[in-house]
């Protein structure tokens, strides 16, 4: 398969690269990095991204901005940041890129643990983790040619945390959250949330 | 309790107010009718509801517009507004109205089945309905002085199917999906979302 990773060099996306290339071909799309740059709150950036990639079978989307903050911190302006962003960017792959995706196609998008699982300073991005995954579950009815569409819920990643000299004792490496983004993108199902935990048998 | 209902008028609205009145004092709020009005998607005039209503107990609000239509019909705009008036704008509830209700006080929000089970036509509404819940379970764990929110998750109702003349076996009436919401006014939880179908034993 040709395979459009976006932000294919952050931590989660990296190791989705790594795993993809020995049997795919990957296209890496970024930011500011990559054989293709991308705004995901920007339609017109997305649109001109496939535009340039040309035939492509699968996307995987490991990047999307959300706000954290405390419930008397965040403003308006970062919900809808985070809105525009990680929830609408993501949707908007699905979007417009089912008028250039193969048929049989998937994409493979990115919520996270704190959608179900909050904690205090998450409720922006809770709010918009729990709506891509409801967006994921209606979006799947109604793809056409085959075309699927998952969404993947990682942990708190060991990497992420280490760089945060955070306690990473439960954290996931990148490498197994990224197995995945491949079940996903290799596999036949659809509408789903995966939790890299439970595929990981914890 | 002294409870304000938002969207008071409706068809869920009319019978929680219709389940509220035996015992607490009902302030019925609206977008065009009720005693106070309130256009959800401004901030602005959620704030001048709360101030002019004065001291209160409880918010329950079963309003709140999304859009239905195909993943085709459904426009930029079309996501925007569900967010901006179904998802922000109950959050806004929450985020504005704490500043003014009593200690102890809740809000019981409306997110729907199609968070959860989604049909062709729900993207924009099972996003948001989804969303709605994540914020609810973040936001439950910032709440001080015991303040609570929850949000129900109503099945199809009855009344509305017949009104669309839609086949009614499997609705819910409204006086029973009412049952939840007082539920939420009246007893100690925080943080969940409310199946009228489990709390009926269906």
């Amino acid at each position: 398969m040709r395979v459009i990773v976006v932000g294919g060099a952050g931590t989660i996306g990296s190791a989705v690269v790594a795993a993809l290339l020995p049997r795919h071909e990957v296209v890496v799309a970024g930011r500011k990095t990559g054989a293709v740059t991308v705004d995901l709150a920007s339609p017109d950036s997305i649109r001109a991204m496939f535009q340039s990639v040309g035939k492509f079978d699968a996307v995987v989307c490991a990047a999307g901005q959300a706000k954290f903050g405390s419930l008397d911190d965040l403003t308006e302006a970062d919900y809808a940041f985070s809105f525009s962003n990680k929830l609408m960017g993501q949707a908007n792959l699905v979007r417009i890129g089912r008028q250039f995706i193969a048929d049989g196609g998937s994409f493979t998008l990115t919520s996270g643990v704190l959608g179900q699982e909050p904690i205090k300073g998450s409720a922006s991005i809770s709010m918009v983790n729990a709506g891509l995954e409801g967006f994921v579950r209606a979006a799947a009815l109604e793809l056409p040619y085959g075309i699927r569409v998952n969404v993947v819920s990682p942990p708190w990643v060991t990497e992420t945390l280490v760089a945060r000299k955070m306690d990473s004792t439960h954290g996931m490496p990148a490498a197994v959250v990224a197995k995945a983004y491949l079940s996903s993108a290799e596999g036949t199902m659809t509408g789903q949330t995966l939790d890299p935990r439970r595929l990981a048998g914890l």
